[in-house]
């Protein structure tokens, strides 16, 4: 007997225990799952009148839903008759299912497009999913692929995940969990908004000219994950730090590959520039020191979660990220209770985002003077600047002095002699940037001096010039190349980050733009057309791909890669952003927190620590927490 | 060789330091003290011109200080010719040292006011109190008695106890630490309002119709204490619990006492006489739940710490307090270090605040139901909000829920049926009020009505009607009287407790207010004359006392006491309010909380756990952090 899960807070289960319960049915769980598809068949009827808008993407009409009416009918009759007729009902779910099956499915296979019952196989097939989360991957492939194609479509993605319909109720009794959390959520929702504050989830927010703390956007809920995950996705960020290690060493190699985008972006090539300085300096710091935070979205299709991409500089909310542990944590272990017992879930508590200090204050140690500081460069107004300070406290709490400032600033107030830097007139033994990562953040040439000043000195810099370079898109791109991914690491090791890497295609040579845009012209949906620098945003989705690619000319499309989409499946979350309740359909990304040290050739560290889960709505395409997009989430796993 | 002591922050062995460091002098640290009084001259010398303006304060005009010129100069000029003329230096200073005890302190004995060189003299005395703290008290009384009745000299206080005065470095080499200190508080400062926030330091505040978190009014710099008072006033809390939990017992005994005030005293009339229906009752809560906090404050001219009062209701600031203890700490590991390793402190760290929610906790099981939930009556608005989400939050990550609420929003929402008290349609285990304690709180007939129902029910309440009773400071001022205290301790207990008891006096016998106010009319400044109500303010100091008691009938004085007034000594504060520095001559009260619970005649629990250290304004009378005087301190010990 296959045992119930439970999943991302959609529990497939919940209308099955519902009804288990109310009816007090002695029934063995596996009958349970036909009933579910029972109360499935209701609310599809109960919404038929509302698929009639959308019946233009479904190959046959609404009558499709006439054909099941009367097996539905016949199952609600006997249903209300009273448990005795259980058989009967059973009975009448396996006719049904199996009539999906074999009629319908067959059929979608020679389609492009749906059914109205199309969509009822996609509610059993979820169901089934949420219950045996790896069944139907391993056992069922072909529906498990149709699932995913299914509501990975764009347009049935709205209709489905609209918040409206995750939300109802499964019939008049039984409620649909995410109802009754909701209700708790409101009922508490100041208490909640405290408690995070309490709990350290703050956020710098500005408004009439005023500046104050208010909650960090931050998920209600955590994510349900099976932990596997993260112990598979810590091991392959440990190798792509080697990778990332091993590639800003090689100055000639990555200097090769990124020299023509230099042609077209200055900021690549006055970063070039300095660098080139750097590799014949003879008074630089021997030591490289970088934090880097991993990212990974679920790609339902391959039910495997995918790298987006690895970051080298200014890694944000890990700090944050363990504050969310420990209120989720908090959640569960009094206004949640009730779910955590009913559904044996837990709040996994095992982040270490101190694992950000300890490279700081291992590279502050390298450097081998207790007088000297850590000058830490930030934006002038940082919304996120409780998260650098809990990395400044812990610092401090180590006996370590840092200094924040901005390039501005320290235009007048910062020299560099026989290789030691002063800023403010202390010594600097480390610099952290939290801010450099775009051409428009050098606001002057001094800033840019200052940048030059710092490569040049023997202060170790978190990152250094090379792995930020080394950051660039296009050179992430260039690792899904076999033979280059080789070149810094051997062939198992290769095999296995491969496994989570997406596909990405360039526009290195102009012969093959045509085919390219072929490609992406016939599913647009499934890429994103990315621009090669950091930071985040103007990306291009959907019909934004094309036209914009048919707007550049040839040499400017080299400015840009094209990635694979990662599709997830969402889930409804609930988000709060200043004490406000915001309730969607969500997805949510996994990042790993880690940090090596390079002393000239040699690896001296390579640890990974935290994690960070952030959730962002499903239906936008940018999805950053300081945007205002996400959240910070955390995750729970089965408590068995 | 006596040991050198690090006293409150005003270290009297700073210059000392300064100068034995800057002058690479090879002695010995018991001749560090003339050098300090040669400082000392200096200084004054510096300052005669300000001194001029104070002079009618003065028996002597400003020439005495001419007198002393010679020696100053003698000893300025053989201390500038270097470090081999330092026998001299030492000889010059014993003479002026006994030149001024010899002729300034005798004169003092017969003289009501001050010449300039019994203000040299005061430095000279505070110098060596803070050196060595008990060897003035102990071996030399009557300097020390002298030290403490300057001190607390109304007058000379606003000339002493002047931030310009005490910041003044000693000599325009040999800083003070104070500058040292604020040097480093005012580089810092945006670090620490931040860290402050980051440590859950906050409070709740209104601007233009928002509300908004900042950091709670915050001391930067801890109080130095010796240990062993800590454990002295936690020993003498017990005791002091032990009678309030006895006293709530005895409602013949304190209805006696009150009843007199009641005629004139709404609030006490309708609290006594909820009360008196609570005692008939056959269904109320056997148990009688209640978290005191104890307050002490130095009595210089004693060197003792005496208690100011006990609160039974409301007790706040204890979570606020916890994490100021962890923010100290951190600024002792970080940006001041130098200070810590410098003069051997350490900032404490056994604080215990989970004993409010333990108490809680404790009182919510003797109730007996997992499903009922702990009701909290508050303001509208607490700006001192996550102190209290702080308890919420220990509450809950035991798995019980509280509802906060306030009387008015209880209008319709609650119900007792056979004891069983259920609010919001919840039942309930526990009331626990934050306020309730002044007449003003009940803003109608219904507010009342409802306190009733509760005291009425079998839920039990923190604190119950009894004990909020005999808050009173008319009771307080009973507890004097050796026969009244004796009803409730053996006779050494009732010793051991009064050694920290001030004098109050009533006004009970109309025949004695005549005396009483004569008394007061030779030394206003002695005294405060206090309304028996609760909840702080409405105190009359001073000049203020006798009109106002000459403006009431003697029936109207009955509802006040007059209290011997506690005379600290100062220190310089650093206070940050809402990341401003606010530099002041301030004292410190120190606060033990602690909890019993009874059940009918017997004490079930009697227990002390945190302490808060509240620092306010020397020169303001009234100490509220609520009310923007005061901020929450802890304090150093010194590390051995």
């Amino acid at each position: 007997m296959i045992q119930s899960q439970p999943y991302q807070y959609r529990f497939g289960s919940e209308p099955l225990h519902g009804i288990v319960k109310s009816l007090n049915l002695p029934i063995q769980f596996e009958y349970v799952q036909e009933i579910c598809i029972f109360e499935q068949l209701i609310k599809l009827v109960e919404i038929s009148e509302k698929l009639e808008n959308y019946s233009k993407y479904f190959t046959n009409s609404i009558n499709k839903l006439e054909q099941l009416k009367p097996f539905y009918q016949t199952i609600q009759s006997s249903f209300h008759q009273g448990v005795d007729k259980k058989n009967e009902i059973y009975e009448h779910c396996h006719n049904i299912q199996n009539y999906i099956i074999q009629n319908q499915f067959k059929y979608l296979e020679h389609e492009k497009l749906l059914s109205v019952s199309d969509l009822l196989l996609v509610e059993l097939l979820e169901i089934v999913n949420n219950m045996y989360p790896n069944i139907l991957y391993n056992q069922y492939q072909i529906l498990y692929q149709f699932l995913a194609k299914v509501l990975s479509n764009n347009v049935l993605q709205n209709y489905y995940f609209n918040v409206d319909f995750m939300m109802k109720d499964f019939s008049p009794n039984i409620k649909n969990a995410q109802n009754i959390l909701k209700g708790i959520i409101q009922t508490n929702l100041p208490t909640f908004h405290d408690f995070a504050q309490c709990q350290g989830i703050l956020y710098r927010y500005k408004e009439d000219g005023k500046q104050f703390p208010d909650n960090c956007p931050v998920s209600l809920f955590p994510l349900y994950i099976n932990y596997d995950i993260i112990n598979d996705i810590k091991k392959k960020t440990i190798l792509q730090q080697k990778v990332v290690a091993k590639m800003g060493m090689d100055f000639e190699w990555y200097t090769g590959i990124l020299g023509r985008l230099a042609k077209h972006d200055e900021f690549i090539r006055r970063m070039i520039s300095i660098q080139a300085k750097v590799e014949k300096s003879q008074t630089k710091c021997p030591y490289t020191i970088c934090i880097v935070r991993n990212d990974f979205l679920h790609h339902a299709s391959l039910n495997q979660w995918m790298q987006v991409e690895y970051n080298c500089i200014a890694i944000s909310f890990g700090f944050i990220s363990d504050r969310v542990q420990k209120y989720h944590s908090l959640l569960f272990d009094s206004y949640y209770k009730q779910i955590r017992e009913n559904y044996k879930v837990k709040v996994k508590q095992d982040l270490n985002h101190d694992i950000m200090v300890d490279a700081l204050h291992k590279a502050y140690e390298l450097y081998n003077n207790k007088n000297a500081i850590v000058l830490i460069i930030t934006a002038e107004f940082e919304g996120n600047i409780y998260d650098q300070r809990y990395i400044e406290k812990g610092l401090a709490k180590l006996g370590i002095l840092s200094k924040r400032t901005t390039f501005l600033r320290l235009i007048g107030n910062i020299t560099s002699e026989n290789g030691i830097l002063r800023a403010f007139g202390q010594e600097v033994a480390l610099v952290y940037f939290r801010t450099g990562y775009t051409f428009d953040q050098y606001e002057n040439e001094e800033c840019w001096s200052i940048r030059e000043m710092i490569e040049l000195s023997k202060a170790l810099k978190c990152p250094s010039l090379n792995t930020q370079l080394v950051n660039f898109k296009k050179l992430q791109q260039i690792l899904l190349d076999e033979t280059q991914i080789q070149k810094f690491l051997n062939k198992d090791e290769a095999k296995l980050i491969s496994e989570n890497y997406c596909k990405i295609w360039g526009f290195d040579h102009e012969d093959q733009h045509e085919k390219l845009i072929e490609m992406i012209q016939q599913n647009p949906h499934d890429y994103v057309l990315k621009p090669q620098r950091e930071g985040g945003g103007n990306n291009y989705y959907d019909d934004q791909i094309i036209p914009e690619l048919l707007k550049l000319t040839p040499e400017q499309r080299t400015e840009f890669i094209v990635m694979e989409r990662i599709k997830p499946i969402p889930r409804i979350g609930f988000m709060m952003r200043r004490g406000q309740l915001d309730i969607q359909a969500v997805i949510s990304e996994i990042s790993v927190i880690g940090y090596f040290i390079n002393e000239g050739e040699n690896i001296l560290v390579n640890e990974v620590g935290g994690y960070l889960v952030r959730t962002k709505r499903y239906l936008d395409n940018e999805g950053g927490v300081a945007a205002g997009y996400a959240v910070v989430d955390s995750f729970m796993v089965a408590d068995s």
